[in-house]
């Protein structure tokens, strides 16, 4: 059995990190971003590809990013408006700003309350696309906190039972560190699959699983069938059907919904007031709750017997959140970012059309 | 589609509320507990037997409470030992005191430190089990706050790829309170199926449903099966496969290990140093970081969406997490708890054995 069963980019292209990240810079700030917003968006974009986490890379999201910024759904130069303050939390106004900038100032502001008071909560309403949820919360595992961070967006994803979308595929992620393991790095959609990963898979010609999306009419498709066109389909809660659990990941979807938009004092996007999303950020200072030198010592050793568990028939390994991601990074830290050639053609169209520097690409040794 | 498919109790018994209340206290205090935590976890354990939520009331769990004090597992008299604390948070040794009694102290204090700084974290170590994670929750939604609750313990539950079990079946629950609608409760194992369900299969002659639980060399049993005896299986994280989604219930189920277990001080059962389990217990005050009155109404809006969203085809109605524990609570408050004849039996047991007044059953109309 695959260890990632969704996605199977083939690497034709390979960029290098620091190449990819001047290249995003230069597009944000062609769309009017500041010089220190256009640097952490590129950053956030190109550490999830670094990751090997295609699905929130520039693959799938910076085309849509700038369209964003076009139609003026983002805002480039967004006002960072605290609503609500105590010293364990804050609510921020994101003002049409792009999540994937305002995730690490947010959790930033968390960690620094949880250096305070040992927990910081942070939501920021009234925001862009997030990215990837748990390059936010590994800010908090780097600063040697507990990081969690959920975002409300959609709407569509079924409901059990339902035939009309509702939430979005809200995900939710935990970051934890470690002494000398990998960190702990666990961010899911609450969805079978991200739908970006159904991006990834209809780009690579590869067919949707039985149980992972549902028709318009809200009927699970239990066949393999190519990628519908988006509008033609609609993605179903983790657990896929009732029997199998989908009632768990609807709600889990919901607790996001909840967190994000309910404390920050916004609505769902499912009620139609606002198209922008609304995020949760969480730090846990480990030091408040515990003794950090035996936190390490457990953390690792609880993340060694996991990846040390004998391995069920058909599988070589078992795997704990973070591992996979940790050798992505190894590999293409040393080998380049691989991309394909439609997104390499993208950034040349890009270039031409914002005069910025074109994206170096790397010869693939044979 | 039934909304329940696995549980199918036949109610062939009834009591009243306030009479199963009182039996199970006086268990509780025959067992050496205090007349105040034999009556807190009496109220737990019928209130969630009241709710519909058979897997965690009486049937289950209470046999193992009793044998848990006879055996010495649970401490009848714990001391409630404050470990660490700060405005927003505090950690408790439970003093291997039984979890069902814990948590309502524990969210109560994480209510105060929330009324404080508006958001209160308390976790506990060192306790026993916490009975229906849900019912915790509740506690701050009744209080006008969001709560969260979670719990590690196991092993029972394979990592993904994995033939050892690592994790518990890990609950975690959330409530959030609204205006008319009834209140948001989402309650779940990070299983496909909270084991406590099979318990039930297997007393009302049930199989389990293909890809619920798994073989003890980890391989997912695919067809329908008689319950095994418990020893003879897995149980499989929510998602099932890797196909759909398994490595996300995974990494929900660490998410409770790791917010329970290790910001309480302590480790993961897996790492076999105790078998006590732990808990996390989350309130968050609504109106410090939103207008409570606003909340409100949107909350009833959404809960009203979600329900009455269009249902796809073969099923009646779309719920939302919370309305068939209502339900169940409307019906039973009027009707009486339906119990099994075996659970009636156990409790005339008891009754002997321990000198208790006799569990008081209603003749149920044809």
């Amino acid at each position: 059995m695959s260890e990632q069963p969704e996605v199977r980019i083939e690497p034709m292209v390979r960029v290098d990190l620091d190449d990819l990240i001047r290249s995003v810079r230069a597009i944000f700030s062609a769309c009017g971003v500041s010089d220190k917003d256009a640097l952490i968006g590129a950053e956030v974009l190109a550490m999830t590809d670094l990751r090997g986490v295609e699905s929130h890379g520039v693959s799938n999201m910076l085309r849509h990013y700038v369209d964003g910024y076009r139609t003026g759904l983002h805002n480039p130069s967004p006002e960072w408006k605290t609503v609500r303050e105590t010293a364990a939390l804050a609510v921020i106004d994101g003002d049409r700003g792009l999540g994937l900038m305002q995730g690490p100032p947010a959790m930033q502001q968390a960690i620094r309350k949880a250096q305070e008071v040992g927990v910081g909560i942070v939501t920021v309403r009234n925001s862009g696309h997030l990215g990837a949820a748990g390059h936010h919360a590994l800010l908090a595992a780097e600063a040697g906190m507990i990081g969690v961070c959920m975002s409300g967006a959609g709407p569509i994803v079924l409901p059990t039972f339902g035939a009309e979308p509702r939430l979005g595929s809200n995900p939710i992620a935990l970051a934890a560190p470690a002494e000398n393991e990998t960190p702990l790095l666990f961010d899911v959609a609450t969805t079978v699959v991200a739908i970006n990963k159904l991006a990834n898979a209809r780009r690579n010609g590869l067919p949707v699983e039985p149980g992972w999306i549902a028709r318009t009419d809200g009927s699970p498709i239990m066949e393999h069938v190519p990628v519908p066109e988006f509008g033609d389909f609609y993605m179903l809660p983790l657990g896929g059907t009732r029997e199998h659990g989908s009632h768990k990941g609807y709600g889990f979807g919901l607790m996001a919904e909840v967190l994000s938009s309910f404390l920050s004092g916004a609505t769902p996007i499912m009620l139609g007031q606002t198209d922008q999303c609304k995020h949760y950020f969480a730090a846990y200072d480990i030091s408040a709750f515990s003794d950090m030198d035996a936190y390490r010592h457990s953390m690792d050793e609880m993340l060694r017997m996991l990846r040390e568990t004998r391995p069920a028939p058909g599988n070589e390994r078992v795997l704990y959140p973070g591992m996979l991601e940790r050798e992505a990074e190894l590999d293409r830290r040393e080998n380049g970012i691989p991309l394909h050639r439609d997104v390499i053609h993208w950034f040349e169209q890009m270039a031409m059309e914002l005069s910025t520097p074109r994206l170096v690409t790397i010869e693939k040794p044979a």
